[in-house]
């Protein structure tokens, strides 16, 4: 299977239906069906049908789809089967809000550094994390092996430390700074900013 | 224009669009091309041009975009030309680092409530907001006209305070609670789960 071959908008979607089968595993629920999952999801069967059978034939005619066993298909194919580490940059309130996250739990990730450039902060703790200075990411990093960062900086130095992390190896940043990262071909970015979440709807209010 | 001759597709890139505008501006740009803003979002300059094209005629053949000209346009689209009251609901981490979020300025949202249903939080401040009871929040929110609120409740709750939003005529929800939220059709749902967008980078990670 060719990564070029599948639309990127087609995996976006797949953490969501993962979560959603997540939350019926949860109920004990034992099988699902395209439809279910659309209503869920908020899209069509036929959407669904046609996201999921790019990567295979998980469902059977008349059965469904077995939850467990698409859980464990989307985890494999989303990379999450495994834990990753990802270091934590910015120890303002959404940073500490994130060290403390319960929902990486499961999901494929684990925070396992956190940096700031507060002298104030540096040595301080954070949940089981002691903030590391800023002077040394690019050195820890590297040493770690470390390719996933969530950057919580303010958007005035957000594009610096950007650059800082790619220098030290990262390749995916969810960016939580209010601002347009650049970055090269090949590394990924995807933003938390409330604001864009927030202007997507109220397009469609009166 | 009618609304539904336009895919969600394309409303949900035109926030990033007014972002990366935003950031020009500040830098004391005057004009861009679909070259440049694609090159900041990440996206072609065809695929610029036929976003906005949807909207009216933005730019001159030759001397592209005037940047004021189509943030203005864009704020009026969206709607953020006004400023929407917002309730947030729920005083954990999340719920503390967004009362405090810095990035809504500007961008067409004011935190106007704060809610938590913890006896110990009902009261206090958190910034300038006394934070109230959720046993209140139907009425209080009903008698204010807010359609705008952000979730940052636990998982296991997060259906049920939803609920409670659209009986209180609540129509845009920004969710940061882990979990799919079931929502009549009219009602808009935007998800801020850090596992989500970690998830979408990783299947593209080596």
């Amino acid at each position: 299977m060719k990564k070029t071959e599948i639309p990127d908008i087609i995996i976006s979607r797949l953490p969501v239906y993962l979560r959603a089968l997540r939350h019926m595993e949860g109920q004990h629920k034992q099988t699902t069906s395209s439809q279910e999952l659309g209503a869920v999801v908020g899209l069509s069967a036929a959407q669904i049908r046609k996201d999921l059978s790019q990567f295979g034939e998980f469902g059977k005619q008349g059965t469904g789809y077995n939850i467990a066993f698409l859980i464990d298909k989307l985890r494999e194919i989303l990379k999450v089967d495994q834990v990753w580490d990802v270091v934590l940059i910015g120890m303002g309130d959404m940073g500490h809000a994130l060290a403390r996250y319960q929902g990486f739990k499961d999901r494929g990730f684990r925070v396992a550094m956190v940096f700031d450039n507060d002298p104030s902060k540096v040595g301080t703790q954070v949940e089981h994390f002691t903030v590391q200075d800023m002077k040394e990411i690019v050195t820890a990093i590297r040493g770690s092996g470390i390719k996933v960062a969530m950057l919580c900086v303010p958007a005035a130095s957000a594009q610096e430390v950007t650059n800082l992390l790619l220098d030290a190896g990262i390749q995916a940043i969810l960016n939580y700074a209010p601002i347009s990262l650049s970055v090269p071909t090949g590394i990924h970015v995807q933003y938390l900013d409330p604001s864009i979440g927030l202007q997507r709807m109220t397009y469609y209010l009166d």
